[in-house]
């Protein structure tokens, strides 16, 4: 036969961690939902029509963990040992701060995991109030602090980091 | 039977749509990934080792549009006709703009699908470049125009829209 | 070619309903979860370690209802316009009782989500509560109501059911 | 930045199982559904419209087994090693009697997909049975033994286990 | 800003089906899985390990077809009205032809539906037979008729339809 | 009770692998799907409306690697360290070869990963595609080496294997 091989630049792939150790991992993420004070106070006294804005971010972030290797196109699926999430109502800056915290034993990072829970809960967290604020925005979607791996412990500078 | 009914504050739901009109639904989102200049020029070259990073994107924010009913738990599932997404590599500011544009003809707007395919671009943007950049930030997740539905047309104000 | 048709005695397909019109369609669906008086209290005052046991269960229940039929082998993958859920602590009898309200527009009946949507309920609770409480048992999920399509309204004998 | 801490009360999580051994685990649930003797002779006899009942709800409950996490938000995403299903046709009682058995070796146990499989198996048994009997209930979801981990093993009360 | 429009060449979209009629579409595709005559006689008497093979390839290519749009990336997520299969066993050849017929009413062809379900049917067929056979060899996975939309009726050449 | 035990021939199961052992598992599948040189040309120039093909059909068979067990009823849901795809354009023969290699550490072989990984690529192929082609076949789906396991190495004689 007489191939002609495609172009190799750029060609994606999962790459292989099958030489990589099991060990413990950890990563912290963090976003932030900007919305109208006016929102932000029928989030805090659960008055919106869809529900309770947080009680259910929290459980979509929590799914969204699990789900994040169907979504992300080359990252690995993956067992989570443990998925924390967190919630702070920002008053003075008009805005809710998401945490997420996921732990693993494997092969690979779980950054992608923690940032896509705190992605899918600030997302849910839109969804739930548009109907009277269209103008929310999601930012610094970023991780905070990675343990594990080859790499070793990452802490993003500037970040106050419990623990 | 002497039942205790539980506490309807904020008890969620998915809201019946059944009495709306199917109309057309346009909706438009954008994201920015900022990051280093060094890791911007990586992605521009496609030197990444996981592959080519926007073309990998693409595929995932268009996937993550199909299924942004599975991952927004108050989200109705619909039937996209339509989902386009572009990409703009800013050297100036160290960052890539996203933006989604989904269409359908239906009873419901069409927003979460596209913020929900900002976001998952994003993060396969994240996801693809993080061996050589840990720092990148996702920001700036906002909806940009909005068409059909009762509420009419939606323009986020300062934002540079086409058509 | 000499073929030999397999046996068609009890060959699996799913039903064509393109003939059938689009009308409104509800179908209202009930399951109890019987536990122990102390595993009740403990999930009435959520003190449940892994969290407030009805809020999840109420946003398992809608998510549930939106993925029947990727459970349900020849279950229509149909637009749900609306899901509601119900959670009743009867105390007198130690149990909870969930009922869903599934509606649409379209060709074929909901009843199927609404009993997913019970079923997957009820397991959140089981879930949220194994840890103290191994006997619990799910019962009597079945059918309570169901509007529109050819067979007309259905209402189940002996149950007390609202408008 | 001044924080508001929402509530911790019932904080949902998928709690840390990363400090538990990986065992063998198995565990039995089992369930019936109730239906018209009619109803159960045409199942028996492979004559519904849609196909042979039983085939299809026990394909459609090892795969439920599968997709346990996915529906049930608190539960971990683990590797199955094993499932079987068994179906027992109760002339006597006009019900049949559901059981599936799961296995892994792993953190966490295996309550929930076995749960988990047989209600999906009987809700599949409504679903191939509906057009014909809209009165059938599915009840006795249980568990009814379970193997490793630190809480040892259970066995139900009054159960008939083999093995 | 000044941006450097990345090249469009080659840019992946699910294209706009907003502006199609809404039409009766059918599709029917085949395929062929070649095996050792000693295979296909254990398939035919149903003798294999893992469990009745055709019944289970029926139940997993019905099931396919509903997950078409979320395997192919381009491909849009409808509603199907109709899934039907059929499996034929050809002794003289050594194989088993495996036949799929989707219907919807809708904008968009099911074309991709119904080679995904024979598809699928296929690899399942593989998947309960390689304890016994390595060489199997899957092949002619193709669509033998379209009707609807306006490229109108295709019916390939060559091929025996029915109707 | 009187239970009527229900056939026993063909009861499908996944099968118990928890005896296995974990080793390197490694995987190698091909297809190839044939066009006329036409078709070829533009898939080679990336000139398809829905965009290029090939990098869309990579991402689209890894991400189908992974969801392997979500289709195929009785395969067990594994996690993989690594999936790598390569296509050739072969003008002489006016096709384009798809190869998979799936790699993982664990109990069970990967051959479905790899298998549905061409054939979710294969389809995808097709469906960027059929605007300008109906006629395209996809064939030859195999199994071409197998690494890991009680059974050994397989290797498929007549194929040309590196490494």
């Amino acid at each position: 036969m007489e191939f002609t091989h495609i172009d190799e630049r750029g060609r994606a792939k999962m790459v292989d961690v099958g030489s990589k150790e099991d060990t413990l991992r950890i990563a912290v993420a963090r976003a932030s939902v900007q919305m109208e004070p006016k929102t932000l106070a029928m989030v805090a006294e659960r008055k919106m029509k869809k529900g309770d804005v947080l009680a259910v971010a929290q459980v979509a972030g929590i799914m969204g963990a699990k789900k994040t290797s169907e979504l992300i196109p080359m990252c690995h699926n993956i067992f989570l040992t443990g998925v924390d999430m967190d919630f702070e109502i920002d008053e003075k800056n008009a805005c809710i701060h998401i945490e997420a915290s996921v732990k693993t034993i494997g092969k690979t990072g779980v950054e992608m995991e923690a940032l896509h829970a705190v992605s899918v809960a600030a997302l849910t967290i839109y969804d739930m109030c548009k109907a009277v604020d269209k103008n929310m925005v999601i930012s610094d979607i970023r991780l905070v602090k990675k343990i594990g791996g080859k790499s070793g412990t990452y802490l993003r500078e500037g970040e106050c980091i419990e623990g």
